[in-house]
């Protein structure tokens, strides 16, 4: 039975929820906390040295971290990954897009506004965010202008990853207005079979 | 013909003249001046909108943005890329691990110490940037203490993505003086059969 180290109300454990919702697989799930410190413990540190969440649980000793390449472990063989070797290449884009130019802008907006013990002291931190942010936006904009997914005319992988934060950036102080495509996006998948709200 | 967009002295494109070289495939490479804005020009966005490079031109009009998800593309089918599915998601593990938690402090500090044109300006920021540095090699140390390379046996993309800022993490600042298992594997890299140096 896979199993998932995860913590519901983080964008990056959610994908996974997502994913595996979607393709009806069974699953068990062990609620943690990463403000408390639970990716830090030994136990947790076995599964995963560089201390982050989620871990998917292959088989208990078998451990594999980080969301985006969990998302891809999942999805080959499915609907949610092209077979085509380039289409495949272009998920990887999105999702290495995904880690390096949306996550650390809209994600850790949010967390410093929302999840921080102490959200005042961070509003610069958060408001140095921003641009970033909106920057990723407006690269995403562009992209689903003429195409209602990222990388073929269904839904991928691609589209999870950036999903996960980006139907919570206004918790990070986003505002989505001047992103039509963008909303019209998030809509779409949540019409998806097998979709799945991120609990609040 | 394969056509690398790239700037010889960025990691980033230096994985994928690894990767090319490696596998002994044919290719032309474009220099590009990231600090000259080579990357904001119309021609460049219309190949990535996200305006980073490298850029792989896979044909004329056929672009793939993205280091590590041209790593992942060249690999595929070839010793650069295991066949089995829980390997290749490790594969990917650290090439999320590479993008994430590894270049955004130590590519970042090479670059504001090396390549910024005004580097006494930016210190305070590159000294913010080495613990996360040191953090990412002290993962990389227990991972390769018991192992000649990250995922399995042989060289993969993972090694290639992880040397290509690893090798040159001195001129971030980054001593490499206590991650021995780190500066061997850094020796075995460079015994790989068509092992490119970063051009000076």
């Amino acid at each position: 039975m896979l199993r998932v180290y995860g913590m519901s109300t983080s964008g990056n454990c959610h994908k996974v929820r997502m994913a595996l919702e979607a393709l009806e697989r069974q699953y068990e799930w062990t609620e943690i906390d990463t403000v408390r410190g639970d990716t830090r413990t030994a136990q947790f540190l076995a599964m995963n040295p560089n201390g982050k969440a989620p871990v998917l649980e292959i088989e208990p000793g078998k451990y594999l971290p980080e969301s985006n390449a969990i998302l891809f472990y999942l999805a080959e063989g499915t609907p949610l990954l092209p077979d085509d070797r380039l289409a495949r290449a272009h998920v990887l884009q999105w999702l290495f897009f995904e880690q390096y130019s949306h996550e650390p802008y809209i994600a850790v907006a949010r967390f410093l506004r929302k999840f921080h013990p102490d959200p005042g002291t961070q509003r610069p931190l958060a408001d140095s965010k921003m641009n970033g942010g909106y920057r990723a936006l407006e690269v995403m904009e562009n992209a689903l202008k003429n195409a209602p997914f990222f990388v073929v005319d269904r839904y991928t992988i691609a589209d999870i990853a950036l999903y996960a934060y980006t139907h919570v950036a206004d918790e990070g102080g986003f505002d989505l207005g001047r992103f039509p495509a963008v909303r019209a996006w998030l809509a779409r998948v949540q019409t998806q079979p097998g979709y799945v709200g991120m609990p609040a």
